[in-house]
């Protein structure tokens, strides 16, 4: 079976995953497109798949019956009233991140989801499909005991003047926040951020760099460098200190190079060029799944949790205090 | 458009790619089988592909109207007479290594491809699309000047009772003959065989380790350790030294541990590990031009040129001398 | 000219130093030894340095006219009546860490010093003196811009049951405490501490592992990870992260082996290892300054300083709080 | 005891070997100098031991009573006759290479010390004293099964015009055959150089890059790319493959670095700075068995064994062909 796909959103990832799914991947193909602006729509239409439909709205592109599944790829105010139209139409629903603009929004999903009764709806985490994190999460699952510590650093060369201090939360850890919690298979109870000396290099309305400590309820501490105006290249690390030893996340595979006096890889310097491969592995979970009528991977609950945890981790900017995180107890549909 | 592909030879790789072209990769459809078993043959379509078709002759399959495309994965001494029948029928057919048993095989695909006028055959030296190679071949072509020598390695953990001495040139060392060609975009002018002391691990037929030693036509010295009794892992080393700076190929990904006094990387064991992602390169690249008609990548006249320089390499072995690899003028059709 | 040293406190580290004056390092000699067992001062003088005298209490041994330097090496409370007796005898004297066992005695041995004039006391903290840390401070001073971030840890692989919470700080985290103020040229200003989940493998008394982090003048953020049954090793590591990039204290050399499916260099186990060449760097400092009646390296303000920061750590590790730390103005001495 | 030591040769080697006895390394002092330039002599004279004789003659030095132990850092034309004039004498002379310019040379100095009984001779092959190689033979020893074969590689940045192909034997591979030799307790029974194409940077006497092939009594086999127009550093690379596993020489201490998209450690590209601990060792090695009236370390056989190897290869660099290697019995001195 061919999992019928329509695309809401044709921006640079709706584009993306235009192509993915009508090139690359097996078992999906895309029937409808919309955006905002339907000329936008109708160029990726011309580009990639002459065949699929352009709809004026989103919802009717959910509402058309020729439509299985849904990709929503539009600006992030959208995805709330888009997602529980496609939770109302019983389709599944692959939404970019964030779930929701708000905790509350992605709570109002999960709680549709639940009224559903089964699972709908995948977020846009690609990192839990990323080779690396699959690697060391069998790793922290087998050969370095109790995990206890977590270090690691999120940082990118530049970032452009409209980025804020909140931003390095909701834009940037809001990565590390869903993909530890995976790791670890743990949730957060307490939130704290130190702000180092300011590289002269962050734009006046940024703390740069951040560090965010983190406590689970297992009792794991964390502590997340976030550096966006590092300089020297997109680089994300994850060191987990474990009871009978540590593992690191793997570099990316890089050419040793000897010249001028260095030996050297190339670090990356495009955060797109980073999980590349893991948008692959993203979209074909979510094929499969929509095959079966249900979805998979990164969960509303798991949007939701997101949402708590870095409205928690802003909070702490502003005060400097230790700030707790606290969470509604899970559905049982997320177990 | 959907490629119809029909695939010889069900066993271990046939049946692989029957799964990579149905449910991995986009643009084709497996819609014939066959294999000299067809018990086997059948298992396959009712595990992967029931709507195929199974033939009870790969001329058949090669013949029917539905089949557009064909893929040999048949035992080795079949792949001459099917790729030759392809090349009749102008379908473009992928054809797992060796091309054909002998060095005057190979030659007469060639030849049949030239007659046809234009590129209908791919050749599975899958480690061109590896992506590794394809980072190194971008450092050789751009980062280290002039290649002047290349050092490289091909060990296995250890080989069945079967494998003798020159199946390490037929089987081993082949895949370093055409890898390398491509990387140094050069061809050999002589080769040399020396063996070490042998290892104790290694069978009473077989000599191992033994060492390799190319040169080009540009002049470019490679050494080839080939070690199938290495006992500690699958290892494929390449450094290219260059008149500016020296490349390595890229170790797999690998996490990095710290546990029990050793900062370890593990390192595969199974070679089917090891560039089990090219294989689904190689396919898609093979679907693409076969969409058009036409092959890409590894060419009969690679196969060719590989079977030439194996068969030098065999009788160094045999001689310890430095044995001349003469070729005939590459057809135009090549270039 | 030959400076002839006095070692009080012939215990380990007393029989090494005199090991490395008389038999590895040029320019001095040990012409006096003490120990408050005399039996064991003499088993190392019959062993090493047989032209030695002897002496009962370590007060006769400052005193005697052939000792033109002196090595207090005694258990740590006898530290600080020693090297008041070293100045009061304006003989240059190396002292083994704690300068003394609190900060106020450690702020005599300052004020003596500084009512001497010049500078007498050099303390033993090694890590100043290791080719790692010389190298690192290089790169920092050089190559990665303003400092910003600090991210250190400090392993052991077990400790004694002896060993507490506290221990963590003034035995442990001591030497981080020294080598970042020393690395950064600067001073602490504030002071936490927070408890990861504890491992299975730490002893009743002790929490294990810490995490301390740092503040300073400079506005530099340090985490300091502490965990003494880290199993694994003994591993010390650093990286300073600055506004134009970023360095790491490098590994310990190592033989890279290949062996068992796994890549893998060997990590230290003992700590008396990890730091053995700065053992006689330090020395070799100090005879240097000694030959020309003075000292070098770490002074007794930063003995001084470290006493301070000490004590805040603790404090911190007991009230959960952000701890400040003050300093008073730095002694011209000193600068 | 004090060993008095008469230095020969006041140039760059034999006033580092003076700064390094008065200066650095305890049990020997340096009581007399000679230079066939006295004036090159006195300098050193003034500037480091001022109490040192200088002797116009290097026999005079040698015959000096208050002269323990010779080193001759003189001419290499020079080495022979001081050298056979300390065994007249009884004295323990440390020799650096080559030991003699000509194989029937150094036969003489090891006829002339098998006649006087005992050992004399160390032979300045300061890389067996090299702290990776250490490791690297402690490794080899025990943890790699049976040595089957050895890649290798001797790389500068760049040589002067008078640098000549057999220098790339006599100056450069010198230290491999000896090193290499004592790492895997084995001589040489052949050698083979191919060549590689040149590089544009090597001068026009010199063909370089080059590959050195050896063959073992125990049928280990040896390549070694020499290589001294590299351009990116000086960079010694020695990998030995065993029954079991691999190991490889450890890469010199260095800070790896984050900056400028790369990750990255630098090079060095003095070979003065590589070695530079080895020598304080093989010094200091000289010194302990001197005071006891003999030598230790590389011994005379040793460099005469160097002498008849490079003198194979440069027959091989000539020919072409595959150059046994032959040496007499080994005298039960050298056991």
């Amino acid at each position: 079976m061919t999992v019928r796909i329509g695309v809401i959103g044709t921006g640079m990832i709706g584009r993306d995953h235009t192509r993915r799914i009508s090139q690359v991947l097996s078992g999906a193909e895309v029937v409808a497109l919309s955006d905002y602006s339907p000329e936008a729509a109708r160029k990726v239409q011309a580009e990639l798949v002459p065949g699929a439909k352009v709809h004026d709205k989103g919802e009717d592109l959910i509402a058309a019956p020729d439509v299985d599944a849904v990709l929503v790829c539009s600006t992030g105010a959208t995805h709330e009233p888009y997602v529980l139209a496609a939770i109302a139409a019983g389709k599944p629903v692959f939404c970019e991140k964030p779930l929701a603009t708000t905790a509350a929004g992605a709570l109002r999903i999960v709680q549709a989801e639940v009224a559903h009764g089964s699972r709908l709806v995948q977020v846009g985490f690609m990192r839990r499909y990323d080779a690396g994190y699959r690697m060391l999460k069998q790793v922290v699952d087998n050969d370095i005991g109790t995990p206890l510590m977590v270090h690691a650093a999120h940082r990118n060369p530049t970032v452009p003047d409209a980025y804020h201090t909140p931003m390095a939360i909701h834009d940037t850890l809001i990565h590390e926040i869903d993909v530890l919690r995976w790791l670890l298979d743990d949730d957060y109870v307490s939130a704290q951020v130190v702000f180092p000396r300011k590289s002269s290099h962050a734009h006046q309305n940024l703390r740069d760099p951040q560090m965010v400590l983190l406590e689970t309820r297992k009792g794991i501490r964390i502590d997340v460098e976030i550096f966006v105006n590092c300089r020297y290249g997109y680089d994300i690390q994850c060191q987990v200190v474990g009871e009978e030893g540590l593992a690191n996340l793997p570099e990316p595979m890089a050419i040793t190079l000897r010249k001028q006096a260095r030996l050297q890889n190339a670090i990356m310097t495009d955060w797109k060029d980073r999980f590349i491969d893991s948008y692959d592995v993203e979209l074909a979970d979510f094929i499969r799944a929509a095959a079966a009528g249900t979805a998979a991977g990164p969960s509303s609950w798991d949007g939701y949790v997101a949402a708590i945890t870095s409205d928690a981790c802003v909070a702490a900017q502003e005060s400097g205090l230790i700030t707790p995180i606290t969470l509604p107890d899970r559905p049982a549909l997320y177990d």
